[in-house]
C-alpha cells in the first residue's frame, strides 16, 4: 500500500473523495492531528520574546520535545486506520456456506473490528497527549503566532472527536463486553480530559 | 512558489513545522477543510440504501454538486493564505528612513493586511458553504459512513474557526474602520450561522 505521507495533498484528497471506503474519516482525522502537531512544533520553536525567562524557554522546549514525535505516530496511524478497515471488509467477504466457514468468518470479523477500534483509540490517545502539551505552547509561545496555536488546537480537537467517533462506530459490532466497556471508558476519559476540553 | 496540492503530505507537515511563518494555521485550516469536503463527496457518492427514494437521491446529488468544487477553492486558498502573509512580512521589511518611505510602507502594510484578512474570510465562506450542504449528506448519506460524515463536519468547523481566528488576527492591524466593522460582522454571521453551529 502507498503510504499517505508519500502521496501529494491532491492525491490524498482524491483518495478521500473516491467512493472506496478507505481512506476515510479515520485517516483524515490522523492527518489533521499531524497538521496540528506540526504547527505546534513551529510555534514552540519561536521565542516568546527577546526577554523569555529560562523557565519559559524550558517549558517551550519540553512541550516541543513531547509533541514532535507525535506527528510521525499520527502519520503511521493514518496508514494503519485504512489497513484496519480494509481488514474488516475482507473479513465480511469471507465465505459462509458451511457452519465451519460461518464460525471462522465470525471470529475473523470480531478480530478485525477489534483492530479497527484499537487504531482510532491510538489516534485519540496521540491527540490527547499533544493537547496536554499544547497549552504550554499557547502560554509561552510567541504571541504573534497565537492564531496558529488556535488552529493547531482546533485541528487536534477535531481529530480527537473524529477518532472517538470511529472507535465507537466499530465498537458497536464487537461482542467482547469487557473490551467494549474498557474502551468506551478510556474514550470518554480522553475526550473529557481537561486538556481536550480546554 | 510550490503549490501545496503538489507537495507530499510529509513535505506539507515539514513546512508547517519549520520556524518560517508560512505556511501556518491559515494554510492548514484550508487543507483541513478540503479533507472535509473530499470526505463529504465520498459519502454523497454512496446510496443511503437500495431503497433510496428519488427525493433522497436528488438531495444527495445536489449536495455533492455544491460541495465538490469547494475542494479546489480551498486548495487555492491554502496557497493564497501563505502568499498573503508573505506579502505582509515583505511590507513590514520596506525601508523607513525618510518620511516618504514611512508613508509608502504604511500604505503597503495596510494593503497587505487587508489581503491577509480577505483570504481567510474566503476560507471561512467556503467552509460555511460546505457546512450548509453537509447536513443533507448526514441526513441522506449511507448510515455506514456516519462516522466519516462526522469527521468531515468536525474538520470543516475547525477550519472555519481557524480561518475566523486568522481574519480577526490580521483585522487588528487595519485602520479602515468601515472595512473592519463589515468584515467582523460577516465573520460573526458565518461562524454563528445555523449550519456552522449545528
Amino acid at each position: 500500500m502507498n503510504r499517505f505521507a508519500d502521496m501529494t495533498v491532491a492525491q490524498l484528497l482524491a483518495a478521500l473523495a473516491s467512493p472506496n471506503p478507505t481512506p476515510g474519516g479515520g485517516t483524515a482525522a490522523a492527518i489533521a492531528g499531524a497538521m496540528g502537531t506540526s504547527i505546534l512544533v513551529m510555534v514552540a520553536s519561536l521565542a516568546k520574546s527577546r526577554n523569555n525567562t529560562d523557565d519559559e524557554k524550558a517549558a517551550l522546549a519540553s512541550a516541543r520535545a513531547a509533541i514532535e514525535p507525535i506527528t510521525v505516530t499520527l502519520l503511521d496511524l493514518a496508514d494503519a486506520d485504512a489497513a484496519s478497515f480494509d481488514a474488516v471488509m475482507a473479513a465480511y467477504r469471507l465465505p459462509k456456506a458451511t457452519d465451519g466457514e460461518k464460525l471462522a468468518r465470525t471470529h475473523a470479523i470480531q478480530a478485525a473490528l477489534r483492530g479497527a477500534t484499537e487504531i482510532p483509540l491510538e489516534t485519540l490517545r496521540a491527540c490527547a497527549h499533544a493537547l496536554e502539551h499544547a497549552h504550554a505552547v499557547a502560554d509561552y509561545g510567541n504571541r504573534s503566532a497565537e492564531s496558529d496555536t488556535g488552529v493547531a488546537i482546533g485541528l487536534l480537537k477535531a481529530a480527537a472527536d473524529g477518532a472517538a467517533a470511529n472507535v465507537r462506530s466499530n465498537l458497536g459490532g464487537l461482542k467482547d463486553e469487557a473490551f467494549k466497556a474498557a474502551t468506551e471508558a478510556e474514550t470518554a476519559r480522553l475526550l473529557f480530559s481537561p486538556a481536550t476540553l480546554a
